[in-house]
């Protein structure tokens, strides 16, 4: 009981540190994170700081990861809450395109994580642990993609597809100039014409794409709140 | 006379600069670069390389906009060595995603660049002539397009759909777990199944996109050395 009450409190106190890495990536970015400043801002001394956390890139690599395992909890709410195939294969792409535009932390974070070195700099156990969330999201991602596509289509491939779609897009989205980055509307048209093309090129037949897609753009921008959230990880009874 | 000395001294001195920063992130990442100790490595004092360059992130940006350059002129280059638009506008693609694969570096700082905080801290010319070099490079994907699609297509949507792909394809890449990242013939093979997509979303018409691609992909790993390069702009008497 007592060991368990520990875990309790060691699992609380890192909540709090990543909540608070989270609060420098949303006002400064990943650059801006500091362990001597992140101790002083979560109340520890640096000591139980780098006791939870060996370095600035496990904090980030553990923040990677739970966002990931969030963006994964919201898109099956789309698998469950819709129930025509078309529905769930576009509304998916959708969500997993606004929740990079909508949580502009998260994008930077998973950013800093694709690179080659990022990952030398971890504990191993922090990429197997983010390998693994990913290749849960991959699965699901599959097997959305297996209610629309033929018996003999790639599902691998094509879940590949739109990981590279997504990513992509949301690069580009931030990349623009004189855009105002966190205009879901606009976001969702910009995706729209390329989502087509997309749609196209991998073979799929969605019997009407452009319905279905402007249907859902309609209902994700009316419930929001529904579909997009931060990264809290946080007790409920906090009042960040 | 003097002046233009003088403008001279300083350039080389950025260069220099620039340089000990690309060596810093390819060994260790963007995390790890840090202005005292690139001072020390740059052999000026903290004052001096404030004096050139504010912060952190304006040497990344420099660095991007450099790399960004770079890959303009060799992607030009294949512009000038292929006749046929076929083999143009995939060589371009290709080189593209290669010039990502080839320089985890570059393809480090660009991810870095492109997050919504990043611009903030830098120095506004910085982000503007980061925004001239992308512009070149945009005009010149689209000329590459115009030569290959009918006389409606739009360009800008097409040449914003190849930047699109590329990024999220490399990002895949990077992200796969037990790859040789630096494997160029692997990470063509990769490319090559969902560059055909591509071409077929946008609704391309090329005439043999199968034979073209293996046609181009050995002529590049046969002739690497000339299609990919470093970041140095360091005059050629420098034996780094």
């Amino acid at each position: 009981m007592q060991s368990s009450g520990k875990q309790q409190k060691t699992k609380l106190r890192e909540e709090a540190i990543l909540e608070k890495a989270r609060e420098v990536i949303i006002a400064e970015g990943t650059g801006a994170l500091k362990m001597p400043e992140l101790a002083k801002l979560s109340q520890v001394s640096v000591g139980t700081l780098y006791r939870h956390f060996e370095s600035k890139q496990d904090i980030i690599a553990a923040l990677a990861s739970r966002a990931l395992d969030a963006r994964h909890q919201k898109l099956k709410l789309v698998k469950e809450q819709f129930q025509e195939p078309d529905e769930r294969y576009l509304g998916v792409i959708m969500l997993d395109f606004l929740f990079n535009i909508a949580h502009p932390d998260v994008f930077q974070i998973e950013m800093a994580c694709a690179s080659p070195a990022f990952w030398e700099e971890t504990q191993s156990f922090r990429h197997q642990s983010h390998q693994a969330v990913a290749k849960d999201i991959s699965s699901f991602l599959q097997s959305v993609c297996s209610e629309i596509s033929g018996p003999e289509a790639d599902l691998k491939h094509l879940a590949t597809g739109i990981w590279a779609f997504v990513s992509g897009m949301s690069l580009v989205w931030y990349g623009m100039p004189s855009k105002q980055q966190d205009n879901l509307e606009e976001a969702l048209c910009f995706l729209r014409m390329h989502l087509i093309n997309f749609i196209k090129g991998y073979g799929l037949q969605l019997s009407d794409a452009g319905g279905t897609f402007s249907h859902l753009e309609k209902h994700f921008l009316a419930t929001k709140s529904q579909w997009l959230w931060a990264l809290k990880g946080k007790p409920a009874n906090d009042s960040h």
